[in-house]
């Protein structure tokens, strides 16, 4: 198989899949249990037949097919992504992985028949949390943590349940008393970036160590809504000012911390917000990002406590809450090391390197030694329409999985 | 006249005028053209009238009454304010301006007969631009400054067109090509602070000497939206960190630069505002004002410097866009001297002081010779039902404006 055969296929299976939920406004718009979402499983699931894939839909709509195994029947090798989008979204995030899972088990079938152990494609129901206010969807019912109660009252912005949207497809809840399936011996994602490093380090794949774990804030600042002309500069509570001021200080340490720690503050709110009163409130958001969790403790400590010194100089109430806590997910050394041999093996331009956007990967690592190859997003853009990889970068990615299948599938 | 009498007459014709426009939903809503703003001028009318005042509207509805000289008719000395409100106002905005008026014209008639020059109060027909999209209707009507043009095809929330609802009440265009009136001899304004000076420095009354000019701006900054998890801190061209980063710059520069420069970030805008993504856009406003028009020009030009640096350092592009330009209006040196004498010879406890923000004063100012009273705002607070001035303070400053009146109106 040429280079040049491979990027063919994989485009022309991703535009084939990226033509479910074709928006006319741009991009893709597929969101979990639409009719775009069932057609996409529905043609998915024909195109693994035709390869003389086994295919089978779990009982919420994860679409498994693959080969069985000659010799390990109770081991399965697991690969794939998610079929849903966000709105509006690109080309490549999730299908990229589906698409990428279908090329590889494919060749290898073609090149060397039957594995080893059985080797699956996984297209996971959801993981963007797009639809309904829930996301992982997919992913947390293969590991058993996604429970009924979670989903049985939600309903997406057109107030359409989730429990009708799921059997209108013809799905139905995970029965929670069943075992989950203990035969997953390895699962590997690849997917896009979704950021810039391997783009501007000029590398084609990324081997994941790590998924960051990260805190999300909402930080209130309440001073005193005051006028602006008739309020000296020294009688003032200004929110926007300690607000700023705790922005900068923010940035300032995160930067100093280095990398891997990112600090984000995404969103702000100010009241009354007019030009021509000193501002009262302010609201902003922080997220913060690492590979450890004492990093991201230990920095999150520092801040709290030094926005608590800038607002008590500044004259100002400070509430700091905390409402996301996720702890960061190291890939799986053994599976790390096969993926980044076969790179090695096959002469690819690599890099290692963690993850800081989530992926189905955090959730599958519960239950199964885990690990994510990454292909360059250009200009790190993603959930939108402009989303892109170099077609080059996407057959580099798909050898990288081949070999670590054929690794982990085929071989002892 | 005992100082409790007038403040009692004083509170009860504050609460009288008040009535009209009485909001349910709290305050006082007296829009101009509307029912309730022709109920009050018409009150307002009879009041006068039945306190044997010459009465008189002018074409658009500024209500004047008042008491002929003796000696010099063709000069007039007039006080008062505006009768509009904000919507959900208080009771001493505007009012307090037109009641003391009232009270003090009162007290001179009764107690010195005639004054040789003719002594008027203006009830103005709007000052606020809170239902049309423009301000100083009334006092712009009276220097001739107000154009039909300007008006004449704006509309309140409602779709309600400015010249109808004036229609409506029983007015119309001024005749643009009357001469303006020639006798106005001087315009004493007694307002309250709508800010936190007096009270702050335990003073009853502030003799204005200026009101400040001043500058607005809206200052865009484009970065780059990234991902929040998977772009390093060292690649983003984040907006808010740039903006933030500015507005403490602002805040220092301004409070350095010292009273009464005023600097105030009211307004800020952030796309996308997602917890998530690095934002990639920042807008943000900024009023400076100072009673010295070289000092504005100075600071702005100082921070229009200062940002463009930043903006460099931190690779993001920068739009400043100033769109207000107001002059500083200095009062008028011989009737702060009238009010200021007033103010020691009746052991009043007052300050010289700027006004922060504006008034039909800095317009009547290009026809007369113009000054201001102020009253202090309990914690500052204006243009809200929580609007307080105690009634003692309610009184002292009528009683500087009764002095200044008799000085102006009775003496040669």
């Amino acid at each position: 198989m040429s280079m040049q055969e491979l990027s063919h296929d994989i485009m022309q299976l991703l535009e084939w899949l990226g033509y479910f939920g074709d928006d006319p406004e741009g991009g893709i718009t597929r969101l979990l249990y639409s009719k775009e979402w069932l057609e996409a499983q529905k043609a998915l699931e024909g195109w693994m037949k035709q390869e003389g894939f086994d295919v089978y839909f779990d009982e919420i709509g994860n679409l498994f097919g693959g080969l069985q195994g000659t010799k390990y029947q109770d081991e399965t090798i697991l690969t794939g992504s998610h079929v849903d989008t966000v709105r509006n979204g690109g080309l490549y995030d999730g299908q990229y992985g589906i698409v990428a899972g279908l090329l590889a088990v494919k060749y290898l079938k073609e090149t060397y028949g039957q594995p080893l152990r059985n080797l699956q494609v996984v297209s996971m129901a959801e993981e963007e949390g797009s639809r309904f206010p829930y996301a992982f969807w997919g992913s947390k019912n293969i590991v058993g943590t996604a429970k009924r109660e979670e989903v049985q009252n939600i309903a997406d912005f057109d107030g359409i349940a989730f429990v009708d949207a799921m059997r209108e497809c013809g799905f139905r809840f995970r029965d929670e008393s069943a075992e989950i399936r203990r035969d997953l011996k390895a699962f590997v994602e690849i997917h896009i970036e979704q950021g810039s490093v391997l783009e501007k380090e000029g590398q084609s794949v990324g081997v994941v160590h790590s998924i960051v774990g990260q805190r999300r804030f909402t930080i209130e600042v309440n001073g005193e809504a005051n006028h602006a002309g008739t309020t000296p500069m020294g009688y003032r509570k200004d929110a926007v000012q300690a607000a700023s001021a705790m922005i900068c200080d923010i940035i300032n340490r995160a930067k100093q911390h280095g990398d891997p720690l990112v600090a984000t503050v995404g969103k702000i709110e100010v009241k009354p917000n007019v030009v021509n009163v000193v501002p009262g409130h302010a609201l902003f958001t922080l997220d913060v990002r690492h590979t450890e969790k004492s990093e991201i403790i230990q920095f999150t400590e520092e801040i709290t406590a030094s926005l608590k010194r800038i607002a008590e100089d500044m004259g100002v109430e400070l509430n700091i809450d905390m409402w996301m806590d996720a702890d960061p997910v190291p890939m799986d050394g053994r599976i790390v090391e096969v993926i980044e041999r076969q790179c090695k093996e096959k002469g690819l331009n690599y890099r290692l390197m963690h993850s800081g956007a989530g992926h189905d990967s955090q959730i599958l690592a519960e239950l199964t030694p885990t690990a994510m190859i990454f292909v360059p997003s250009r200009d790190g853009i993603s959930h939108n329409p402009a989303e892109y990889t170099e077609p080059h970068d996407l057959a580099e990615g798909v050898k990288a999985l081949i070999g670590t299948l054929y690794k982990l599938a085929y071989q002892e």
